[in-house]
């Protein structure tokens, strides 16, 4: 309930009555409860002075009260209206309310209407920055998960590059990495495994599939693991078969980059320094054009989070913020390569939560 | 390109400029183009006249491009603003717009906040259910995709009960089930397996765990695979080892109904009746408040789309719609059981998708 009272303090100060939180992950946040209600209604609804409810579908409402949250819960069957019941359970508790907070870059222009049609008078402000604020700066009790999610993430690219072999074929080395990952406990990816080899590296978002690796061929692993609600998000290149001259040029300018950034981290520094530094490397050595998206994300319970670490973002980093690093060439001519770690901003300067080498291992 | 023809009527038939269709699968559904964009801007933007255009990360491009999709593609940077890049676009093409239809179960308030800040005079309106219509009728070639999806959804049940045995866990079990359906054709699953065994059946959206398999236990599949970007979603119950009379009982119960809603398909009848139909024979077996949740769901490139099949909706079912039919028992003393097919609609009554046998299977 700490992270509540942040926002009852917010909501007291900015005088305002109650805040509706409906992103998943940020409703895990909060109550501790994590659901997928796919199109189903899902939210916690935060008073400024009385007690939070969370509204879930009904047959959802056990696994609720198996988180040990202190606040209602009130539940939804499939034949009411869901809305009917937010704002019921509102009035009973509280009256009528005159302003909402809601959070703009999740709740839907259909919900808002939904919210608008009972309450007609109602103010609505934004609460999405406020909970970024928040989360933004992870506990001790935070980084603890990310250091084991991170942990986890480095296995499965050890994973990865023990089943490189020719002739076989990204899906199978994909499939190989996933099953060693849940044999080891039943930890869910973060996001879809990538295994890209040989032409394939030199697209940033491609498909894994029935390509089998050759001789020579660069692979490009890009995974995360979950850890008790955190992720990791890791991305390694390796060799398999000695490579070429330009091939290695183009990873060790990306080396050099990742790593440039990595050691620039300290409180204070904003993220479009960091982006420069490693995207200066990288136009240094001719290939600025090939490192077609932003330096990183920020990381958390959600795989992509605030902050962006993109050369257009001024903000100043602290202490406690966790995101990823993540530079690369996409050369159509000779290969692509990305690497990727995780980092949190500590006092004295970066900790980095992936570990696995950076040297190019050549298979 | 005949979907977009249908929306292009559309808005020439209540003169609306154009539609701006942001989610993913509508993207895909009308450009073949698959992307998840997270949180960064992906649409298509179809004009009453004039060629539609993509707008998607610039590092997609060239993925967009591969799909064969022949209207126009733009892309935008990590350090550019994608809403200023739709509305020069819009104006390069036909100029100022005075209407929008928009996806408004989908459209964030903060999107249409952007596009309001950008076209102050614009109107707003919802392009939500002409997309319902249209996608909820399956053509032949995306029925044929289904069949695919709902085979393999047979064959991932399959290998479920073979790799049941006693001290085995819930975890196990679904792994030997998602590595079997990867190694098959690297297929993906249309949402995390679900696996559960003894009390735990009870729960209609628990989470597969350590839990030991043990002689008496009822086991839950509820799984489903993509093919060619269609869903299939398919629930089996078996029993390991011979069960009581009091889950045989429950288990019959569900059947029953289950086989009575398939047996009721047909073009005319409505949502509700087959909710009832199925509800009925749970109820008159005195297990009416065990049935949680609605009767099923529309499926296609989504895992849960329209329509809903629950007992307040008087939609009448056509030839050519695709849902599923999963009525189940949640008794916390006794068992859990659910029992889900994927059915069309027919001319002539019903097609089942999905063909596992439903007799109980002892184990």
């Amino acid at each position: 309930m700490k992270q509540v009272k942040r926002i009852q303090s917010f909501l007291n100060t900015n005088n305002i009555d109650a805040a509706f939180i409906t992103t998943p992950d940020n409703v895990f946040y909060f109550t501790g409860f994590r659901s997928n209600p796919h199109e189903r209604l899902l939210g916690v609804l935060i008073f400024k002075d009385d007690t939070p409810f969370i509204i879930c579908p009904q047959m959802e409402v056990p696994d609720a009260l198996a988180t040990g949250w202190t606040g209602d819960i009130v539940g939804h069957q499939d034949t009411e209206n869901a809305w009917d019941i937010v704002v019921q359970t509102i009035q009973n508790k509280v009256g009528v309310i005159q302003s909402l907070a809601i959070e703009k870059a999740h709740l839907t222009v259909e919900r808002q209407e939904a919210i608008l049609e009972r309450i007609p008078e109602i103010q609505i402000s934004r609460i999405d920055e406020e909970i970024n604020k928040l989360r933004v700066i992870k506990t001790e009790d935070e980084l603890v998960n990310m250091r084991k999610a991170a942990e986890l993430a480095d296995f499965a690219i050890e994973v990865g590059c023990k089943e490189i072999a020719e002739g076989k074929t990204e899906l199978e080395i994909l499939n190989a990495i996933e099953s060693a990952v849940k044999e080891k406990g039943g930890y869910q990816m973060s996001f879809d495994t990538m295994v890209l080899s040989g032409p394939k590296t030199a697209s940033p978002h491609g498909n894994p599939g029935d390509r089998k690796i050759q001789k020579g061929d660069f692979v490009i692993f890009d995974l995360g693991v979950i850890y008790n609600g955190y992720c990791s998000d890791i991305t390694r290149t390796v060799a398999f078969g000695e490579p070429t001259e330009d091939k290695r040029e183009v990873y060790d300018t990306v080396r050099r980059a990742e790593e440039a950034a990595v050691n620039a981290v300290k409180p204070g520094i904003t993220a479009m320094e960091l982006d420069k530094i490693a995207r200066d490397v990288i136009t240094d050595a001719g290939y600025g054009e090939y490192f077609t998206h932003r330096l990183g994300h920020g990381l958390g319970i959600s795989v992509h989070e605030f902050p962006s670490i993109t050369g257009v973002n001024d903000m100043k980093l602290e202490t406690g913020m966790v995101f990823t690093i993540e530079p690369g060439i996409y050369h159509p001519n000779i290969t692509g390569v990305r690497i990727e770690d995780d980092v949190v901003v500590t006092e004295n300067g970066v900790e980095v939560l992936t570990k696995f080498p950076k040297e190019l291992i050549v298979l």
